[in-house]
Formats: structure tokens, sequence, C-alpha cells
């Protein structure tokens, strides 16, 4: 499998948890989106959706990260990410779409770009879009984790939902949002970033990182 | 099972297709959005995401529309919206998820009221925001069914994807988007309108839709 994708990207983090999480072995290929490299004639030939992370596997391009997580559930079915029974799956995802659908998107670089340069918004507007839809899917995550009393993990270990959950948390910090009412969200980051598979996935960690200051 | 939704919000338009392409029978509950019902705290002590659709079924209360359809397809497996096979089930969520991830968010209620009131745009400037995020994944999504060589629907017969597709086509032609870059997707919508499922969820033929002039 090859992987492109971009280090600080969160749909990129998403899918290399997954993959360490299920333990596949994958190439990186860092896309770089600063120098808007997904939007080439050359990387869309490949991905219409101009998006990253691609994954390369089972002889095709694959784009869309969520549907890579379903299909990675259904083709390598050893270590799930998702539990067995069925209405715990539909909370995992009823948690982890939430954030993947009504989350994300208005808060992804083309929509931050767009709000900059095309409705001429200023820095601190951009932030202050980027906490208001944060708090408006991050408080109703946070009520239904509260409702099912969570502790390090939605359920007994780290599956879709914390895939989702990580790289949302660290862009939320990136963003300088204040973390303190969601200590249900911030215990399962916490409990996840003790794990060899998160710790693979970090940002940090990748080879597009720039190096950090000695 | 109970259904509350809004005639014209595309994803209670997605899973009242979804319902009518298993034959599963649901009572419709109107939520008005004009009138914010979806946010007051009745309605958020059962969906504390404050949003349509929510689904009462199998003794529990169900947001996020996307999680309700794969729910729905593991618990009622009959007339499956997914084919069985994983790379045409992986092509269906790659197409459905780009348009429920991607397209639906930035272009949801929310988000067009608060462009409106906090950050003061123009209706103008707002039809034009539409426009731009509907073409940015429309165009890819028409390439793939290009690609497909696609004709009356995506597989054999309507599923995940047509469910997604319809009520954003819908959507689309309110905003007055131009549909004739997309001759592959209004083809499967011309199909799916002709067909008793898709004509019982359409909004106009829900009970909170407005009177149509005689």
């Amino acid at each position: 499998m090859r992987l492109h994708g971009y280090y600080r990207s969160s749909t990129s983090y998403r899918l290399r948890i997954a993959l360490a999480l299920k333990g596949l072995d994958y190439e990186s290929v860092p896309v770089n989106l600063l120098k808007a490299q997904q939007r080439g004639d050359a990387y869309r030939a490949r991905n219409p959706f101009g998006t990253v992370p691609m994954l390369e596997a089972g002889g095709r391009e694959r784009a869309q990260s969520l549907a890579i997580l379903e299909w990675l559930e259904e083709a390598h079915p050893a270590r799930p990410l998702l539990p067995n029974d069925i209405e715990q799956r539909f909370t995992a995802r009823e948690l982890a779409y939430a954030i993947a659908t009504e989350l994300h998107a208005p808060l992804n670089q083309p929509v931050l770009k767009y709000l900059q340069d095309e409705l001429e918004q200023s820095r601190e507007a951009v932030t202050r879009w980027y906490h208001h839809w944060l708090a408006r899917t991050f408080d109703p995550v946070e009520a239904r984790l509260e409702q099912l009393k969570s502790n390090d993990f939605l359920f007994d270990r780290p599956g879709l939902f914390e895939a989702v959950l990580v790289p949302q948390l660290y862009n939320a910090r990136r963003f300088g949002l204040d973390l303190a009412p969601y200590p249900r969200m911030t215990r399962i980051d916490d409990a996840c970033a003790r794990l060899d598979p998160f710790i693979a996935a970090h940002p940090d960690n990748q080879p597009d990182a720039p190096e950090k200051p000695q």
C-alpha cells in the first residue's frame, strides 16, 4: 500500500491511525498542500477529487477517508475498527461521522482559504468561525460520551471513533480552542497518545513534518 | 419507526429514500427548521446534535444520517443499499461519502446562516459560495461516473449513492446551478425520479410540505 497524504491533514492522520491499528504496512508519499500539489493535473488524473489522503491498495487508487476506513474494515477484517455488536457499531459511527461530516468540512483548508481570499475575512474572523463549528459538534459528542460514561476509549479499545477524534483534537489545539469543557474527549485523547499506533501516526513523526528545533 | 425530519432537508430526504428502498414503514414527525425546533431543549434532550433527521428505531434515538444508513444496512439486510462485492461497495461509498462529507456541510443551513448573519454576506455572495462547493465535488463525482460508464444507476439498482445524490441535485436546482456539465449524474436522477421509493420520499410529498398552488 502507498498512502499519499500530508503530515498535518486530519483526514490523512485518521487514515494513518487506522492503518497502524490494523498493523498494515504502507509507504508514505508526501503531498505538499502548501504548494497545492493535490490540485495539479498529474495528481487529479489519479484522484479527481484533488484531495488527500489517497490510498493505493488492492490494485486501485482510493479517495475519501471514511470510505477507505469502511473498505479497510471489510477487506482486512483482522483487528477490527468497529465492535461486533450492531448497536455499538452504530454508536461509534454516529460519533465518528458527526465529526467527519458536520465538523470536518467547514474547517477544511479550502473553506478557510475561501473565507480569507474570496470573502476577505480577517484572521480573527476565521478563528471565530473555526471555534464556532468545533464547539457545535464537540458539545454534543461530549454529551453522548457523558451519557455512555466513557473511560479511556469509547468501547474497550480504540477504533473508528478514536481514529477520527484524535486528529480533530490535534487541530483544535492548533487553533487555540479551550478543551476544558471536554473532559471525556480529552481523556480518550490522553489514553490514545500513549499507544504505539497513535504515536506512529502523529504528524510530528511523518517524513514531511518540519524538523523540530533542538 | 418514527422519522423526525424536515421535508426539504437533504439529509432527511436521503434517509426517506433509504427507508423506502428497503420497504420499511415509518411515521413522519415534522420538525420545523424555520422555527429552529431542532435547537430547542426538548428536542436536544433526545438528540444532542440538534439536527434532523433523527430516527426512533430499535429502542433508541439515532442521529447522523450516514451512520443511520449503515445501521439500516446491518439491522435490516434485506433489499441492500450496497452491492455484495467489496470493490463495488467501496465505489458506492467513495462517491456517496464525497457528497455527504465534503459537500453537504458547507451548504448546510447553519453555515449559510452564519455567512449571512455573522459575516454579513449578501445573498449573491452566498449563492456564489453554494455554487463553488457544489462544482468542487460534483465535477469529480461526474468524472468518476464517466470512468465507470454509468447508465441509469451507479450499479444495477439504486442504493446508497442514489439516496445521497438525488437530494443534493434537488438542492442544486433550488440554488439555480446549471446541471448541463453533469449528464451522468442527471441521467441517474431522471431514472430514480420514475421509481416509487423516490417519489414517496420527494419533499413535495411530505406532510410538512407547503401546499402547491392550484
